[in-house]
Formats: C-alpha cells, structure tokens, sequence
C-alpha cells in the first residue's frame, strides 16, 4: 500500500470547514457524557415534513417511480412551481424557466456555473453564506464580498455594488431573506440592483431559499424585476424537507438549454422519489401546515429578539425572515468563537460564531437559530443570562 | 418585464448537450404517433430497484429519518460500504475513507475538484463518459481526451499517459468498466498506471460504478493498487437505484478532510431517504436478486454482440462488463449520427451516435446499450437487419 502526502487543489485553501462543525461535534460528545444542550446553531427546521409529502414520496417509491428524471426536473413539477408563483406572488411564469435542481446547492451552483468563468469576480454580501463563496471558488472565480452592516440592514445596495464593479466581475449573489442576518432586500432597493447589475451587462443571482418564512408584510420575488434575473429557491426550509435535496430555479429564457445541458452533465437529474413528492408541496392541506408553522416561527423570534437584547447582545432591527438572530457579541466578549465555544462548554448552549459567515467584524457576531420550541429557546436564553451574570 | 441577451460564460462553449437526448425526444414523438421503437439508447438499467431497497426507503420516510445527513454520509452505510469491499473484494478499507455522495456524479466532481486547479489538464480515454470531460472544463480546467482504439481495448496504458503528461497536467481520470465500451482496465495494465501517474506526482480517479456488471473472472478493485488512488461506485449501475442519485467515492486518507469541507459547501449532504435505501442494498437478500439480473444481462451479450457482428458492425472483442457495447458502423455508413438518426426514422431503433463520447473515430462508431429485454434486443436486431439489408 502506498502513503503518499495526497496533491491537493490549490482552491482548497481558500475553502474552510464550517466552524460550527467542529462545535456541533463538542456538544455531541457532550450530550454523550449525559450534558444538556441547548440547540440554537442548526439551519435546520426542527418540524417534520409534511405528512402530504411524506405520502407521496412513499407512493413514488412504492410504485417504482424511481427512474432517471429530465435534467431540468420532472414536468409535472416544473409546473406545479410555476403556479405557485401565480398563487403565491401574482405572476405569470412559463414553466420552461423552472429547473428542478438537487437542493438550492445544485440551483448556486448551475447559475454560477452558466455566468461566470475562471477568473471573474462575483459580489456577495459579507457577512453571508459561506458556500456560496465556495461555490464561485470551485469555478476557480473570485468571490468578493462586501462588508455590510446592520444600519444597511446587512445587505449589499445598488451604491455598495456599482462601487465595488471593475472589468473583471460577472455579477452579484444577494440572499433576501439572508443567512445569516435574516434581514430582506427590500422591493425598491431589488429593483435598483437590478438596474445596476444589468447596466454593467452582470448577471444578478437571488437566493429567496427563506421565502415564505416572513413575519411581515408580504415579501415580493425577485422574479418581478425581469426576466433577466436567477432566482433560487429550495424546498428544504419553508418547505421542512431538508434531507430530500430539493430545489429550484427560474432562468433568464435565454439560459435553460445551458443550463439543461450543465446539469445532464453535473448532476444528471435530482433525486427521483424526492421530485415525486413534491409534487404534493404545494396542495392546500401542505400549505396550511407551512403557515401554522410560520406562525410558530415567528411567536419565537418574538420571543428571541428581545431576550437577547435584555442580556446585552445588539439587534439593531429584528430580523425579517428565516429563522436566525444575527447579533453583535462584543459587548458580552472580544472574541465571538470563544464566547460560542464558553456558552457550549460552560452554559450548554450551542451557537454559530459570525466567523461562519464572512471575515467582516466576524469576530463581533453570533447567529442564533431559532429552530427549537419555544421552551427551549427560553431555557436557552436563561442559560446564556446566567452565564453572562456570572461571567 | 426586461429581455436582454443573457450572460453566457465562456466555459458553456466546450460544453454539448448529449446528441442522445434529441434522439430521445424525436424516438418519444414517434411514440407518441404511434410507432414502435425499440429503445438501445439508455443507459439505465431496465430492472426496478430491489424491494428490500424499496422497503428500507418507505420505512425512513414513513418515520421520519429525512434529515441532513452529515457531508461524508449516514455512519451506518460508510461501514456497510466497507464492509462490501471486505466481502465483494477481500479488502479491509477503513469506513472514514468512504465518502458517501450524491451519485457517482458528486463523486466525480468532488474527487477532481480537491485535486485539480483551474487551468491545469486531466487526461481521459476518448471515447469516455461525456460527462467527465465536463466536470474538468466547470473547474476551469482542461479535459485532455487521448484517442484509444480497439486494439488496446479502447483504454488508456501507463505508455499512452507518460506519452500525454505535461507540466500542467494534474492526473488522469479511467473508468473500468468503462462507458461506452464496456471495456476493461487489466489489474496489472492499472498497476502501470498507477505508477505511471504516481511517479509524476499526479492524482488517479478510476470510476467502477459499472463494476458488479461484469462477466467473467472476478474484477479486482484499483483500491487495491494503494490508497492514494481515489476509487468511485455508484448505487445506479450494478445495484439499480438511478433515481435516487446515490454513489460513493473512496479516498485516499489525507484528503477526506478536504472532501468534507468541499461536500459540505457543495452539496450539505446525498439525499437521504437514499442513504437509508441504500443500507438494504448489500443484504444477501439484495445480492442474490442483482447476481440474477447480471446473468440476464450476459445472456443478452452474448445474444446481442454475435448478432450485430453478423449485420457488419465490427466488434474487436465482446465487451468484458457494463450493459454497452460499441461497435464500428464504418462498414454500414459513413456518418454514425446520420445512421442512428436513420435507424430511428426508418427501422424504429434508438441507438446512441458515437458523438456523445468523444471526437476519435466517433463518426465510425455507435453504442448500443442492452438495458431492454432479449425479446426487444432480438426485435431490434431484426429492424437493423432488414434495414441493412433495404439500405
């Protein structure tokens, strides 16, 4: 048997595991030694599937619909999206535009891939979404991002993204609402972006993967400021079917046969059984458990947002959307890695430090999920107040 | 609502869509009209997942087991796999090497991605898995295709990649059996190989997902010639699960960390329901019915490669394994495109032109896949016969 030290890309060393890893993996062993821990760090809905999907799914698998799916998706499933966007937003989408991807992974991925080339530049927001960084890394571009700051709201404006152009940039990946920050592009702002990215003959990107997990006044696609734009989307958050791999996109007309010639390639089509059950996503009885839901969610980040600021953590706004507080850390400690892996060690509370997200005042942030009852939120709040008492 | 001329990387250029997939579409509107086609165009096999498989995935769904998954794999089918090398090839692998993927296709992707730059070059057998031509050209790297012929059983040999190895060259990428030849790497021709690309300080990737499909002395595993050769399978081929996008990739021990960071930010996990599936898949109950179906798929073979050979197709040796056989139609046409177009339009038989596998005597070339009963291959050779002998 040979040992040799293997070669390695030399992308990968621009490439991080995520730190929350390593500390999910500490609160497992803790939990192994028979330590409470309170779970405010995964991106994860804590709701099972709805039942409707589940039983299609079972169906599919039941009847042997497990075959090789169109690289673009399942065409019942192509459609079914599209309607929802006439349902759900008032707009009329041609079902070509959809392409059925493997999680909003596949859906980054094949919209990156089909823009921008070797060498490019792609603006992002910092801080934000790790893997999206990682994913223009892999087409061996450049991901730049742009520090954001709560007064901004977290996220990239038209100004920051002109500012920010040169020669060498292929377009901008914005994320509303946004991981970490849970925070929207508002309508307005969207549309000037748009502007913006169009006028530099840039391809604009829209994660709207937290759509339908908002806590305002109804939040308006991407999609409406022209047929020029990507916008991703995912059955994994709203939808509770995380480990289905599951998402979508809608392309600029002019994009799906390269984008249907990509993914026969990269990913030859997305789980069959996953498809054949979401088909039954978008039924009445499924949505009205989503908005059940939605209700719960935001009864929590109600509960959430004022807790924290009562121990001494600073949320300028309450966040919009998802199911995350991102909240700045330093008037409880220097360093946010240390006081998450304190808060685990010491309170039984585990938390993402901001490192996860991006390199700007990282250091002075923590996200929190709020992916865990109501109960447990509160327990987890007392904790982190007893430990900052007694800190 | 804006229409602009959509921003197309460059990259998209090198990148076709499968001529089959026009095929595909023109042999359904016959159908649809119709005609009976007799399909040899698809590489899927014909048999549906193995019930225990079907089983296991019902019960995770119906409780619920439809969570992420951790990026390398649910613990319990990394030792499985294992163990199946332990079993299938009498080799004590170690379950942290294994790295459980979203088909072969995240395999692939992941295993050159963490040890190929953009702009460096990855050698490939011409004619080859399309796909993998690809998956270089996504990283901004450069697929370099070296003609192989029939003589040397359509491989690569250690001469043809010293022959081929420049400065920017970064490894080399075998599929044995391999698509769409159905041809072997001897184990000792791969020893060479081994070396050939060790030597030279490069990265081995052999693809084996048509492994288990093979029909005469026993196959050895590449995983045997050192463990700094990346080695991938997939649940699609031998174990007849192609929808449900399940593969695997063993790496050599050094870059698993690499890989978790990079599947991580990829893909977050292989489905799920899949990954549960899948623990069915090496229960004796699930061999026995695979080992039934590989003798089925031998006697279709040993019909079909004496029949096309008796019509004019030259076929140097039987194919050793996979459910392909490519055979040289310079005999019967000058253009393969235009005489699998033909053979569709005028005697109701989809064949795939040799196009979709490369640029080396691909017009001299068709590839006909045996996923369809005797009684269709029997029928299908009868339309080709009657049309040779009309043309």
């Amino acid at each position: 048997m040979t040992q040799s030290t293997p070669r390695i890309a030399r992308r990968m060393a621009g490439i991080a595991q995520f730190h929350v890893m390593a500390l999910l993996a500490r609160a497992r062993e803790l939990e192994a030694q028979g330590r409470s821990i309170v779970h405010m760090e995964i991106g994860e809905p804590d709701f099972p599937t709805p039942q409707p999907v589940v039983d299609a799914g079972m169906r599919a698998i039941e009847h042997g619909d497990v075959h090789y799916m169109p690289a673009l998706g399942l065409p019942e499933l192509r459609a079914a999206i599209a309607r929802y966007y006439a349902t759900r937003y008032g707009l009329d989408l041609d079902p070509a535009r959809v392409v059925v991807t493997s999680g909003s992974s596949g859906a980054l991925l094949l919209a990156l891939a089909v823009v921008v080339d070797a060498g490019e530049r792609v603006l992002l927001a910092d801080p934000g979404y790790p893997a999206n960084r990682n994913f223009v890394r892999l087409l061996g571009a450049e991901p730049a991002g742009i520090p954001v700051e709560a007064a901004t709201r977290y996220q990239l404006s038209a100004d920051a993204i002109a500012r920010n152009w040169d020669a060498r940039t292929a377009g901008a990946l914005l994320a509303s609402p946004s991981n970490p920050t849970g925070m929207l592009v508002s309508f307005e702002a969207m549309g000037g972006i748009a502007e913006c990215v169009r006028e530099r003959g840039g391809a604009l990107i829209v994660d709207e993967i937290y759509h339908g997990l908002t806590y305002g006044a109804a939040v308006r696609s991407a999609l409406e400021l022209g047929d020029d734009i990507f916008v991703v989307n995912s059955f994994s958050k709203y939808f509770n079917m995380t480990g289905w791999r599951l998402g979508w996109l809608i392309a600029p007309p002019g994009c799906v046969g390269e984008l249907d010639k990509l993914s026969q390639n990269v990913y030859l089509s997305a789980p069959t059984p996953s498809q054949r059950a979401a088909l039954a996503a978008f039924e009445p009885a499924t949505l009205a458990i989503l908005e059940r839901r939605r209700t719960e969610f935001r009864a929590r980040r109600d509960f959430l947002v004022p807790a924290l600021r009562a121990i001494g953590f600073g949320i300028e706004a309450p966040p919009e959307g998802a199911f995350y507080v991102y909240a700045d850390s330093s008037r409880l400690a220097a360093d946010s890695y240390e006081l998450s892996m304190r808060l685990l060690e010491e309170a039984g509370v585990a938390i993402t430090p901001g490192i996860d997200f991006g390199e700007h005042r990282a250091g002075a942030h923590v996200r929190f999920a709020y992916t865990t009852s109501l109960a447990n939120l509160q327990e987890g709040v007392s904790r982190i107040r007893r430990f900052v008492g007694a800190g």
